[in-house]
């Protein structure tokens, strides 16, 4: 902020020294050196601090460039405390600005204190010279301007010099002072960038599944390789289900050298498929594929195409896994051998974290001496799949190439596109994730995954939404994936299942499924040893039922209905958590204007558990003495209510309660 | 912070772009815009949050440097959380710097990934690749160096290279490593402010009163004027009640024109003395005497001088008031009537807050066109002082005056004696007091005055010492100024005067009180209609009784006694406020290593109050399960007490117990 210069060493140069301070400005992110975050339609509330000596009165503005190069300028009031305030709303995507500005009233601070002579009793000889004074500033203020221009404000200093006391206060005045006081001490703040993202960076449910798996099973029941053409069949019913992006695991050709077997065994048997995580791979015509091509098994390139057609065909966004990083099959490893580490051996090295060995995967030297063209190739890496409709992206371990990279990429990529989404697969320390979040990366996981208790949740979710955090870091709460099957959720079943589902798509605007196995609580096993699936599709096909009337498929459909219904559930800071004294149930409420929902859920799959629920009707804007409705959309159960206790109940058979409230 | 640039447009340029990331540096204020406050010895405790991609290790420093010139250099070990942190304890006062600074462990990272492949089993092939990988990042570094400097580094990449695998691990390598790793990927935070300011600016009792009521009574018992050489006598007294800032009212020449009389009369009598701060009058010898004379009815400027030598003598500091403004006899009126704001009509603007209007005070128009020189001439005033041996000022009502014209003053001042202190007197909104706080003042007057209730005083003290402000505001807490005598403690008497002296004195490490009325509740009226007291020594020369054992002066004696044998007086930040179900009834705890303070006041006046009070002894060190001992440091009384519960019972004749704990 331009506050004064802490250690002046000389008199102020100017002539017009700065008599306005800038005290405080909200929001701002680190002194204004990375973006807000925003997305089409939030509005960005600003407050600024201003601050003078002495009793002058202050006018402030605010001014917001945006990226199209057109310009908002918006009077800032006082609001009290001496902070100005003013709101701008984005209608455009990219990078917008704002700055705020203020200065001296000199009309408006002459003028109260001439209503204040008046109201006083002053003597007319008095008022007289006052009005003179501000007669001499008007002329003052037209002299520069030409002479036809500044014409109406010398016909007010001639006015005044009549001695005609209205002409002060009149309207047009306060217009002609708006274009003619030269602002003298005016003092401008920084530039405040705030980056713009589609809706569904702020609002969307994820879907993930692996398109080898989507082909029916075989006559035995055995399951078949699926292609991107099966998994595009499979799309419609996603839409149904209420998701808006459906999420791929890599496509591209898969290793052979070190390929991974079933259970992420060393040695791969000749028909396994391996992990799409170790990209590149063989193509059918013998020659090497990497981060741009589509497995052959797939498809290839032309089953993605169809895929993507039917996806926009059905209004879901496709989003794609991009993990860089190279089996020893990807053609970089002959083209460039530069762009990896070696040992003294002149072998190059494999990723480990010793004692642990991971020989299909070589990590890509970020610090090469090649550093420039590998930098420019993985940027190549979105820009081939952009180029191919692809916009948002789910990004496989960002934290392990250097942040430099990603602020540069992101920022290269987003120029050209602004409605791009990057999803950081970041499953580090508190800090690493806030810097990904800061350098551009649109949404993180999280790790709600691990937040099983109601203290728990309630502190993940307050500091996630309620603090300084909720300016840059957008979550997307996972209640599994590939990688991720807590032990609780798997020992909790349908249950759990359902608990932890309407927890995601409530707490969080943002979240995600691992869908198949999610959809399906009673056919899926923990590993015995691992916190994730046994029979893991990340290194075998499976089969999965895509219609199934007694799975999780009917409960998906309904909240990602009301998710849409309600325009309470499709944003963060509005939530408030709701005293219940059962520390199995946890309760909160969410409210945009008429939109109002009311969550309570049982955190305990294996018994009832309720309580008295303490709510406050008038706290939504309710009428606080009668009743209201709160029905529930998961069971169609109506209940009515008044006042501000109420008795919940929840089973593992109705694990939790999605009530839409309205006035009864 | 020099975090990445948010938006980069090109590749970065530099071969070492940066692999870490400062993500958070405290302390800091405004981004390192504004000094933080320190007071000599008082440390800097730095947290810096690194974070960098992958599993390196980093290396992080502090680095201070002081004003002198020299540079401390300190290891921030990590804590937590990705923080680093350390600690320096500035020795000298004026402005310090610090920066955080860190990047890749190069050594450490390896030896941390040797240590784990070692205890994994690795293979003797893989070991001594990574030996030789060592070896030759050795001889790198070894390079650029002089061959005799370097050569204990090349020999320790022969001892690798001849596979001593305790090479790695010994201290002499680290150390090696400390001088030669070209830290790539190094970091550097912006420079961030500390002014170190005297002790006296975070830890003293001030002492006001007005020198022309020193003098005793005439015969008759009326008052006779006093001289700078009768308040001489009355320092010893002041520094025997333990006090250690004299802060006198301007001692100016006052001026005759609009002289105001008894109770700001318009009128003054003609033997009466005038206000102080009607700055500018008369001389005996006819001349005009402005800012930097003393008036000759105190005697002149040779008393002064003699009243800053007993001053001296008894260990006390003089603090003057300086008043920037002019009565219509201070002589720049004639000399530079360029400096003062006029009227269309030619007369000088006097000071008005339409619509009332200050005949006798004439501000400056520090927006003159001759501005330069009239700030140069208003700095003069304090060089004045200071060159007669003033190191504190009281500045009156800075916040009517330009904020850049006390950052330039300040800071231009500062410089040359870093031990100065400035106590702000702007009783006004909060943003400008702590404007006023980031540019430059040591001190700032609260609105302690005006927090009466429990819950009023535990919101403010919490606000000052447990925020960000306490970074750099600092609040000097005034029971009662000339200016503010508020109708509750006027209501409230004695025991409320008490009351009011204890909390000052032991919230606040900096309180100040107006002495001689305070000392004597029962002798002092309030004004009938202004929040001041009547008979107002503004306008009146009083007589005091200045040794009254039935006045408060014991009590203060007391309570100055404590606050200096007790550590944990002498600070603000360990303060704690403790339980006790009475809303009359005020308790806090402070402790600094084997110094605990325990206050209980009675914020009622007029009746008994006390109650059950909650402390638990292990909060400040004490065994949780033997008794302590409170002694009452007011009455003498000594408790023992055990456990966590405490019955407190205080009446108006005993409004507070100041207990010093220890082990029982």
């Amino acid at each position: 902020m331009p506050l004064l210069h802490p250690f002046p060493d000389a008199l102020p140069r100017t002539d017009a020294f700065t008599r306005v301070v800038l005290a405080t400005l909200e929001p701002m992110l680190d002194g204004g050196r990375w973006p807000l975050r925003r997305s089409l339609g939030e509005p960005v509330d600003v407050v600024a601090g201003f601050v003078t000596d002495g009793h002058d009165r202050l006018r402030a503005e605010l001014v917001a460039d945006h990226p199209d190069g057109t310009q908002t300028v918006l009077p800032m009031p006082l609001r009290y405390n001496d902070e100005y305030v003013a709101a701008f709303v984005p209608a455009e995507l990219g990078i917008h600005t704002f700055r705020v500005r203020a200065w001296i009233d000199t009309l408006g601070t002459w003028a109260e204190q001439f209503r204040r002579r008046l109201d006083g009793g002053e003597t007319d000889a008095l008022l007289e010279a006052e009005m003179t004074d501000l007669a001499q500033t008007l002329r003052r203020w037209a002299k520069p301007a030409p002479k036809r221009a500044a014409a109406p404000l010398v016909a007010y200093a001639d006015r005044l010099d009549a001695g005609d006391r209205d002409a002060a206060f009149e309207p047009e005045l306060a217009a002609l002072a708006d274009r003619f006081d030269p602002r003298t001490g005016l003092i401008v703040s920084d530039p405040q960038p705030v980056e713009v993202d589609p809706r569904l960076a702020t609002f969307a449910a994820w879907y993930e599944f692996f398109p080898r798996s989507a082909a029916d099973p075989g006559p035995d029941g055995r399951p078949q390789p699926g292609t991107l053409d099966d998994a595009a069949r499979r799309l419609a019913r996603v839409r149904e289900l209420g998701f808006d992006i459906v999420y791929l695991p890599p496509i591209s050709p898969i290793g052979v050298q070190y390929r991974k077997g079933k259970d992420g065994a060393l040695v791969a048997e000749a028909d396994e498929p391996g992990s799409p995580w170790a990209i590149g791979g063989f193509l059918n015509d013998g020659a090497k594929g990497g981060h741009t091509d589509v497995a052959d098994e797939l498809g290839g390139l032309p089953a993605f195409e169809r895929f993507v057609a039917e996806a926009d065909r059905l209004g879901l966004k496709v989003a794609l896994d991009i993990a860089f990083q190279a089996s020893p099959d990807h053609p970089w490893v002959d083209e460039h051998p530069d762009w990896f580490r070696h040992r003294p051996d002149g072998t190059i090295r494999y990723a480990e974290n010793p004692p642990k060995k991971y020989q299909d995967v070589y990590p890509f030297d970020f610090e090469s001496n090649d550093w420039p063209a590998l930098w420019t190739a993985l940027k190549g890496v979105f820009e081939a799949w952009i180029a191919r409709g692809v916009r948002v992206f789910r990004v496989d371990n960002p934290h392990t190439k250097p942040f430099a990279f990603w602020a540069w990429c992101l920022a290269e990529l987003k120029r050209e596109h602004p409605d791009l989404i990057f999803l950081a697969e970041a499953f580090s320390r508190p800090r690493i994730m806030e810097a990904l979040a800061k350098i551009g990366f649109s949404n993180s996981y999280t790790y709600f995954t691990w937040r099983l208790s109601k203290q728990d949740l309630t502190e993940y979710a307050t500091e996630l939404w309620h603090g300084d955090k909720a300016e840059f870091f957008r979550p997307n709460f996972w209640p599994n994936t590939p990688d991720i099957f807590h032990q609780t959720l798997a020992d909790g079943g349908r249950p759990l299942h359902i608990a932890r589902f309407v927890l995601a798509a409530t707490l969080s605007p943002v979240y995600g499924i691992y869908g198949p196995p999610y959809e399906h609580p009673e056919q899926t096993r923990k590993h015995a040893t691992k916190e994730e699936y046994a029979d893991n599709e990340k290194f075998e096909i499976r089969t999965w039922n895509w219609r199934d009337p007694s799975s999780l498929q009917p409960l998906m459909r309904r909240v990602n209905e009301v998710r849409r219904a309600e325009a309470a559930l499709q944003q963060g800071r509005n939530l408030r958590f709701l005293d219940i004294a059962n520390d199995n149930v946890i309760a909160y409420v969410k409210q945009d204007g008429a939109s109002r929902v009311l969550v309570v859920v049982n955190l305990n799959p294996f018994g009832d558990a309720g309580g008295m629920l303490h709510f406050d009707p008038a706290s939504v804007g309710l009428d606080a003495y009668a009743p209201f409705v709160a029905h529930d959309t998961l069971s169609g159960e109506t209940y009515r209510w008044q006042g501000t206790e109420h008795v919940v109940h929840l089973t593992p058979g109705r694990p939790a309660h999605l009530f839409v409230l309205r006035q009864g």
